[in-house]
Formats: structure tokens, sequence, C-alpha cells
């Protein structure tokens, strides 16, 4: 199997699985019981907060741990939003989020929220300058994310973390699903309030993932309960998923300089010969994150080369996952002033740190095959 | 180990977890990648849902997996609240639930939601005739839970649900986290419209659950994004958790009238004894669900008794481990009309299908013990 869909979700690795199931076993209470088990729970879980805090060089009191992705994103937005909506309504992002950011705001615009969605140039990157023009008297909140899931072009993240240090009322939140692990971000002094991180794209298990709430900001929880992860979100804690994830975003960061190098040169290959090949145009800009190169070949229907490549044990992906199946063209390189047939017959190519360079090449032959055989069978 | 905290948290069944990591090996694509391998992970997400479907008695389009009890009493509450407050404000719920529903309804009214609490009798139990009489032109919504966590008194849900069904504007909501596996509970033509379904207290992983969500009903999602889960909550599907929390389910459902039946034949033999121990009164009325056992030591800390079992390895707890680290006193017991010198001391022992006879006589001997030698010292 050739998996070049790490954007989507990686495999997970095999001692996170077993992280998580050892802590599953072992540690089963829960930690808010006050006995002798409840506190050996707790401690883990504890002990599991302080490593991921040291992992991203954060306060352990910065650490909530989520269901995810999703979740994380949702949770910064919404509960900034309800939180914050008595100083102002305004909020602003911009049109090349994830879905989960995409949606959320076009929520809570239902909801009476103001929000102004920022363009983007033709590599897909936000201005710094139109993020400062956009800022209101009334505006609560900025999100943007790191790195775009589609295109892997990179955003002026600590840029605008500058701006925002300059508005104490205004928080700022990062999407950072996709830069984790590839495109390093310092959150501590980066004027950055919220970032999101996922466990299922660094081959952790879905279902886990954290949020980094900088101190002294404050969130309407999404979950109301026994007032877990600092209140922040409540429900009985996944020990077992913290541990897991604690576990993924270790392995991810000792992994990182090589596996980003690594995956740097399977990029720039992977660039050189689909450049050149016949039929192909490449969307993903010279600058960006390491692991993903989108491409259109117009005409053709990406759904009908994924099938070819897929008979072949080779896996790539039409633009986002969490967007494949709403309609054919990408909003992402719309947003880019792409053609519409360009836009429409984009596909994903992403690796891992895993990704050998023979399976780039195995790949590359057989879709310039298939590109051949397809377009013969039109003509 | 003598573990009676099972109202707390249960120890996942081993072959719950092997169902897990099979299915986060297997089927790790992402479901929403259009490619064969997501294709499969899709189909086995399929198969999960109408597997639970199908042991709860309901369409598979009812069928919403969470990550747990507090994540589904909070989409119930706030997505309904959020998505019918046009309609009306009112909202309706008792003063004996869980926090995940208690801090949601609070959380509400500092959003302008004006919230009836309803009273309950020295059983613990709601009157149908308060639900009635509190109903209002604006009411949106009520929820009341099934099995009370720290008592076990049974609600009147099947009643209230044929009230509800009168209003058809309005929603009812029923948090079955300690009802399921315990206390049957129909839902097909109950008029109830979600109902809260755990993982973690029936042998099934923290981080899992689902809500029923009636067909027709619609809520504002507590995560927006690729619209997985019909769109009501969003978020690449935690397949593995989902897989496992059926083989929960189906194991809960197959023991289910042996296992009920034995827990209580073991709830009566608590019932007996501590009913005749020295120093002890029995909170848990004599109609209850079979494996939860409250009773109160006044005078004597229920965290020294915890511990003085906790040193022969017997587990039991203070009411509810989501709110046991809060306050000293149960609102629960308070709302009972119970004194501040019983709310101030309870302690609640919680069976499962596996407790054995031996252990509650351990268990008793072990208490009878305890008190004896504490009150011992304090005289």
């Amino acid at each position: 199997m050739i998996y070049l869909d790490n954007s989507a979700t990686t495999k997970p690795d095999p001692s996170v699985l077993e992280s998580f199931q050892q802590a599953s076993q072992r540690f089963f209470a829960n930690p808010s019981s006050i006995h002798h088990l409840g506190g050996e729970a707790e401690k883990m879980l504890s002990k599991a907060r302080k490593q991921a805090a040291e992992l991203l060089n954060v306060h352990q009191d910065e650490i909530v741990f989520t269901s995810g992705g999703t979740e994380g994103n949702n949770l910064a937005i919404k509960g900034t939003a309800l939180k914050h909506q008595g100083r102002g309504k305004h909020i602003i992002t911009t049109e090349i989020e994830h879905s989960s950011v995409d949606e959320t705001f076009q929520g809570l615009s239902q909801l009476g929220f103001d929000v102004t969605y920022l363009p983007v140039d033709e590599n897909g990157v936000v201005s710094v300058e139109d993020v400062r023009k956009a800022i209101r008297h009334d505006t609560i909140l900025i999100s943007v994310m790191h790195v775009n899931n589609e295109l892997g072009s990179i955003q002026p993240v600590k840029e605008i973390g500058d701006i925002a240090k300059k508005y104490p009322k205004l928080f700022f939140h990062v999407d950072n699903v996709q830069g984790f692990g590839k495109v390093p971000l310092e959150l501590a002094e980066s004027g950055i309030d919220f970032c999101t991180i996922s466990g299922h794209k660094i081959h952790g298990l879905k279902g886990t993932g954290l949020l980094y709430v900088k101190k002294g900001a404050t969130l309407f929880p999404l979950f109301h309960g026994g007032d877990q992860e600092h209140g922040l979100r409540s429900g009985t804690e996944n020990l077992a998923g913290a541990v897991s994830l604690v576990k993924a975003l270790r392995l991810t960061k000792e992994r990182q300089e090589a596996g980003t190098q690594h995956m740097l040169e399977l990029q720039q290959e992977l660039y050189n010969k689909l450049s050149g090949m016949n039929g192909v145009e490449v969307n993903t800009p010279k600058e960006a994150a390491p692991h993903i190169i989108n491409i259109s070949v117009p005409g053709l229907k990406p759904e009908v080369i994924i099938h070819t490549l897929g008979e072949q044990d080779i896996y790539i992906s039409t633009k986002s996952a969490c967007s494949s199946k709403q309609t054919d063209e990408s909003k992402i390189l719309a947003a880019c002033s792409k053609s519409s047939e360009v836009a429409s017959s984009a596909l994903r190519i992403s690796l891992s740190y895993d990704t050998a360079a023979e399976e780039i090449s195995v790949f590359l032959n057989a879709l310039e095959k298939a590109i051949h055989q397809l377009k013969a069978v039109l003509e």
C-alpha cells in the first residue's frame, strides 16, 4: 500500500495504540473519584498534561485535552464568541479555513455575530495588512489557520500574533492541525490565545486532541459539567486518550527535524516531476509546508484518477476529507483565484515522515500512466 | 480488589478494548476520504451505527456517536436551546440532575434562558404533575434523567414522555447514562427526543458514547465542520471508539436480564444489612435502580471511611465523581430534604453485573468494622 493521504488521517503508531491499551487497563478508575484508584488515575492524567505542556513549551494549566481538532476549533471560537459577546460581536477569519472553522463562523453568524472573511492571494496566503485593517472596536476574535489543509500554504500567524498583542481585548485562535510537526510554531509570547492540535493527524488516535488555552483567556464551555480540564471541558477524562496523545506528540517532536527535511526532499521531487508532467498544474506554492502538494488535472475528474490509482493500492485524495463529499469545486482553490476548471479537478498528495522515496517514484509513474490512459479514452 | 464504584466508571471489558485496537489498525483511514480505504472505514462505521440502532430498537439515522455522556447531555440541551430560542427561552429540569445537565442549565441561564428547576420528593423522584404544571407557552425543552447517579432513584420519564407528546414544539431529553443496562427504557414512541448514553459506564471506553436524536428533531451543533453524524456532530469519526461502544452495548444487552436480577439480589442483601447496621442510614429508596445504594454515616467524614476501606483494597465513593471535589454536602440528598448532617456524610456503593456476593459480604464486614473503630476513636 502507498498511502499518500496523511493530511486526511495517519496510520496510528503501534506504540501509541499500546499506550492507549495499557492506560485503559491499568488506570481505568475515574480521575475524579477520591479513592486511591481515582488518585492514581488523576496522577497519571497530571503527568500526561505536564508532558504535553513541556513538549509544547507552555504551562500545564494551558493544556485542555479534547476529542480532536474539530472540538478544539469549535471550543476556541464558539467559546470566545459566547463568553465575550457583551464586548462586541465582530469576529474575523479567512476564506480558506477548514470546515470546522468556516462552518463554525457561519453558525455564529446565524446567532447574530458579524463575520469578516479575509481573502487570500494567489498563493493562498492572507495579508497581514488586511488583518490589521479588519480589526474594529467591537472585534473579539481572529481565527487564522497555520497551514492550509488543501494547499499547504503557510499563514503569517506570527505576524498576526504581534498585531493581536496590541489589542488586549481581542482573542487570537490558530488552527494548527495541519501545521503541528510540519512547520515550527512557538506558542509562548506569540500573541496566540488558543491553538488547536489533533491526535490522528500525527499518528495518534482519532478522538484525541488538545487545545492550548493561554493563561487568562476565558471561554464559555461547550461541555458544562464536573469542571474537568480547568472547567473548560467537562466530562470524565479520556485518560488513555490523553496518554496516547502525549506519546504521539513526543514521537512527532523527536522525529520532526529529520522528518520534515525528508518530506521536503520528497516534496521537491514531486514538485519538479509534477510541474513537468503533461496535463498537470501544480497549485501548491513554492513556499509551503513540506507534507502537502496539491495539483489539478483539468479535464479529468479527480475521482476517476483516485479510483485508477486505488486499483494499484495507491491512495491520494481530492481536497480535504472533511469537505470531499460536498461540492466538486474546492472553495480554497477558488479563493486563490484559480479557474473553476482547476478548482474542480484538484488532487492532494500528502506525506508523512514514513513516506519512502521509492513510493513517490511508483506514484509518479502510476499517475503519469493514468493521466495518459484516461486522456486517450476521452480523445 | 473489591471495586464498588461502578457508577463513577467501570473496568473496560477486554473484548471491548480488543475491538478498539483492531478497528484502529485495520480501518485507520478517514471515513470521509473517497478512496477505497476511506470507503471501507465508512462501511464499518455504517455497520456500527446500524448495530447500535438495532440494539436500541431505533433507526440508524437517530444514532449520533459522541465522546461521552457529558457531550451528549450538552449537545441535546444547548443544541435545542440555541436552535429553538426564537420560539421561546423557557427550559425545565429537576434539582437532582448530574452536573453535566445542571451546569449546562446554569450556563444557559447566563445566556438569558429562563430555567425552572423542579423539586423532588423524599425518595428523590420528580412529580409528573409538577412537570405538567411547569410547561408554558414558551417552553422549548424538558430534561429529566432516567436514573439518579447518587441515589439510584428512578424518574417517571415514560409518563413525562406522554405529556411531552402533547406539545409538538417542546423537546424532551433524558440522561440515561446511569439507567442504560440497569432499568429498561424503550425510546421508540416514547415522546423522548434525545437520550444520552455513555460508554465507560457499561464497560466500554472513556471518550465514547452516543446521543439518540429522534427523527425530525433539530439541534444547533456544538461542533460545526464536515457534517459528520448527520450534520449534528462534525469531526473525523472515532470509528474505533464507535465499534468499541457497540461491543459494550451488545455485551450489556446480552447480560442485562440476568445481570440486573443478580444486582437486585446483592442490593437487597446490602439494603437489609446496612439498614440494621449501627450508625448507618440508607438513603436509596426501596424502589430504585438495582446497582446503587446510597448510605450516610452521620458523624463520620465519608473520605475517612473511603480511605479506611481503600487500605483493604475496597473502593466505594462519596456522591458522584463529577461533583466529588466541589462541596461536602450532596445537592441531591439536600434536594430530598435530608438533613445537612446526612447530606454531608453520604457514601455510594455501586455494583456491576460482575460484582460477586462474596465481595459484598467482605465489604459489609469491613464497613462495620471501620465504623466501629472510627467511632471508638471519636468517643
